[in-house]
């Protein structure tokens, strides 16, 4: 961290800010340039707050040198972490996809859409008993009754579910759920955060509309912080001026994510754009780049979908995006 | 609602569409064009998802008519909301602040800063018991310990508290909180939405870092239709590309809120830029906007405050701010 | 075009407002709805401004429904457009590679890298003669200078020329030149486009940093109109919140310009991130999204470039990453 | 500038570095710390590009510790400029307003209009000769007859008159025009401005809808570096995800700029949200934080206008508007 101070600030005030940053646990070190200073600290600065910093008068700007993040942090970890749901694995030289509708909707339409999915290379169920929606108004989900249909679709198929948390309060309710997944909506609900850190499931964390990559790393931050490390990152689009797509995919994110850690990186191709047609080129471009899976949106009757059926593909389009997908991710070193 | 046709499109899969609607309760009206043709949507389209009807095959796009929200829109209930907190009366002509530390510290801190604000103007104490922050190993507040501080000090000051809660799990600790508040980061956390919609307390809603107005405007819908009408909207600053400042204050959310809503809406100056000496210009275009009032951070040595000392100002600057503000509030028709 | 009725609107202005229409040579049709009534506008609505129509006070909002640009729309010309220079073609099944430093800077410079981007596969070579910079302190570029090295390059490799305009007073400067480059912050230089129209050469037109889809094909619609079809559009990163990258490369752009326009799409992953070691997974994406090519920043020695020597890479780094895309074009359906 | 250095970087090239910086004219201090070790520059460094810096491969980042800016730096010339256009100032303890229509149309609408504008206390009249519109298809101004019209206009109302360029080839036709405006569209044409720093005469230079304070203030500097200083900011409103108003006002950008340059700021409350009846609250807003100033669009017939109708105010609206400006204007210490 590397603090800038005033033109002609108080020596007074900055021997007394240099104390209290060496009380601390740091070291400082002053460079006394001709308009400006500057005192860099030596040390852990992760607990830090450089706002903080900030509020003092003879501060004009901190910046950052290290990363916030410690335990997302590939500095420290080198390695990619490899999680193991029930055998499958996510992340190294995996690349797995999750599929299925938006919504759970009823036992045929859930069990149906699993056995479609899974034949043509699924390795995971998604389906939403708890859906956020924008509006009260909307279907809102089956809730509990949602979560037990795709306890029978995973019987059935064999297929680990991954479905979305909302509450804290519902807890209990996902005991039996193979991978939580924590919303774009949801991504700083910081309780909800700490709680699932005390779970031993792993976590999908999808990045929030408007969240930066090092505020999505500290979100994983917290959940790994609490004693959860199967954190699992999900871009999804993010929102920017345009509005020919629902959202802007932001496809750097994929190598910058896994650059800078060592935690698997999936791509949501279908929310990211909000269109069922743009499925395909995004899921292509998430291989091209290195992801390491991909959560789908896939519903056997899109335009009666209870939710998001624009941008849900059909089971046949799925089967085809999966063929398409296996040479581009064997071009990326992985295995589908 | 006006749907747009594909060229082209089925005749047959059109009528399908058409009876579709029918069915919900809403008459259509078709037009067709030498391009495009057009159904007009004639009825209440509240409930009706503008996504759903854009996944069918002969849909080119949907584009809405009707506000998707009734209960917070001014058509629908022309005067403004005054909500009444122990005799201070928020909304119509009245001008109020909520003013106090970003963070509840200690009773000696809290007390101290709601006798100083109370004196300068301030009709509100604020604290934060529960502190949303991005990193974990940022302090994250005092809890329950620290409701129990702002009640002391309400006690000894007579100001009313408003204080941020971040989870369902801890409503019980807020039933002596007279206003609660729901951060920017949980404005779409619906589960908490729907929860505080069975409270008889005024809740005060901010607005999401990078949400419409008509988001805002839904999640108050979503506090609204579960039957508790007492909603403050607040304007924190929004995220963009300029880096200059944390956020941008859209001072133009005031007018425009105001215009379609008849709900109070308020403006924070301090998390608006995210930089003390820029306060008081920001609450003065909110003065001037016409605003229903302020949520202000004070600290009494924000150098050393435990959170955002960065942007809060000092009982005397406060003091000043709000001796300036008080001709402006007049030009704009309301008291102080 | 769809014009949505204010409430109550007085029914002689609304007739007055379906003359001024009608006068325009369009046909009206009025829809009442219970709350609000709309006026379907039939004919061709590309002249027509909707914000013009909505200074009328009788008009709550004007919706499109239509497309605004007319030569770029796919919709009026179905065939991909291929352009074709000295017999090199960019678009329909061709993934053609520009690539060339940021700045010429000598003529060993240039010529070197010329020979090496060709000798890897690079069937354009680009070069900045004129640079835009945001500091009036930087390098400018050699300006006629580095024109004529260009052409020297070009001489000495066969290699056509892609070479940036910043000012309709250079023009007689590019008449040898073969491909003239619109740079990201002249997109919407109204009177360039216009003299650019004129010419018979091909226009490399990039995306402006904060500009739509829609006003990228307005800005190409300028450059039809004024005669001139040969259009290439290109995705260079969009401005966003996040500060990980430089800018955030929109890659639904790809498909979906494609999907409304005729023109040839090429990305530039040199300037989407402004990272070097980026070039290649971002490259990758837009090949497997079916662009019809690429404009890469290469330099024989990127520290020491006079320009944007961030997110150059190396002949030896280019050379690795055409060999890598010749998989992933081909799996487009393109021939590189 | 500081510059950070990854670990394990390679000592040889980190000396090889300091040396280049050295040679540069710069002084270097290391700081070696635990995980990464920074090298902070003394000296002007206003002329290095921290980008090149970035390109060397020992080098993670570099943060800027100066601003690049130097003449238009309030640290160097720390009194307000004051602009005389014959006799009437900007800046300063000055409120002074620019009025007219978006377009010159006719002798009749532009003298009327200035006479209007005048009698209620507008200073300036605007109106656009060269219009830059989004659509080729769009009214495009009347070229060199308009800057005759609003010549003629100044001639009856004594009036000195803002009008914009689009092109350097105009500049003849612009001799005897007061204040030359620059649009957002041109904020980094970098040419134009060039060229207009040879002019004497003062130039409102709009902030781009998607560049930062930083960029605009680069953006005079280009004008100030060449010759000259008459420089006046105008903040217009910038893009952001929100679609309730055609811009978002960045009301901070004011104090701001203020704060960091001595340069006049004005605001365009017409632009800003693209709605005529968000001028009055915009207008004050500009006011109530220390603007200098603002612009805008006044129409005798909004809803015939030729352009930009929408946002357009009455003369009646705008009488009104300044009677309701002068008490907000005084109290924040300027006059009107």
């Amino acid at each position: 961290m590397v603090i800038i101070l005033k033109e002609h600030a108080n020596k007074g005030e900055v021997e007394k800010l240099l104390h209290d940053i060496q009380d601390l646990g740091l070291n400082t070190h002053m460079i006394e340039g001709e308009q400006s200073s500057i005192i860099g600290l030596i040390g852990d600065t992760t607990k830090i707050n450089a706002d903080d910093i900030s509020a003092n008068d003879v501060v004009e700007a901190v910046r950052r040198v290290q990363e916030p993040y410690k335990l997302a942090n590939r500095k420290f970890h080198q390695d990619d972490t490899v999680i193991d749901v029930e055998g499958t694995k996510i992340g190294g030289t995996n690349f797995q996809i999750i599929a299925g509708p938006c919504s759970v909707e009823s036992r045929e339409q859930i069990t149906e859409i699993a056995k479609d999915v899974k034949k043509s290379g699924a390795r995971f169920l998604r389906g939403g008993a708890f859906k956020p929606r924008t509006s009260p108004y909307a279907f809102q989900g089956l809730h509990d009754d949602g979560i037990k249909l795709l306890l029978e679709a995973k019987k059935e198929t064999g297929l680990p579910i991954v479905t979305e948390i909302m509450s804290i309060a519902h807890i209990d309710l996902f005991a039996d759920v193979d991978v939580i997944q924590v919303g774009a909506r949801n991504m700083q609900n910081f309780e909800l955060l700490k709680e699932l850190g005390h779970s031993d499931k792993p976590i999908l964390l999808k990045r929030g509309l408007a969240n930066t990559l090092e505020e999505l790393l500290m979100s994983a931050e917290y959940i790994m912080a609490s004693g959860n490390e199967n954190v699992i990152l999900c871009e999804r689009g993010i929102r920017t001026f345009e509005t020919a797509t629902r959202n802007t995919l932001d496809i750097s994110a994929i190598p910058m994510l896994k650059s800078v850690s060592h935690l698997p990186v999936i791509v949501d191709p279908s929310h990211a754009c909000g269109i069922a047609w743009m499925v395909e080129p995004m899921a292509k471009a998430a291989a091209a780049v290195g992801a390491d899976g991909l959560i789908v949106e896939v519903h056997n009757n899109p335009a009666k979908a209870l939710c998001d059926g624009k941008q849900s593909i059909t089971p046949e389009a799925f089967d085809k995006l999966v063929k398409d997908l296996r040479p581009l991710v064997e071009l990326s070193g992985k295995t589908l």
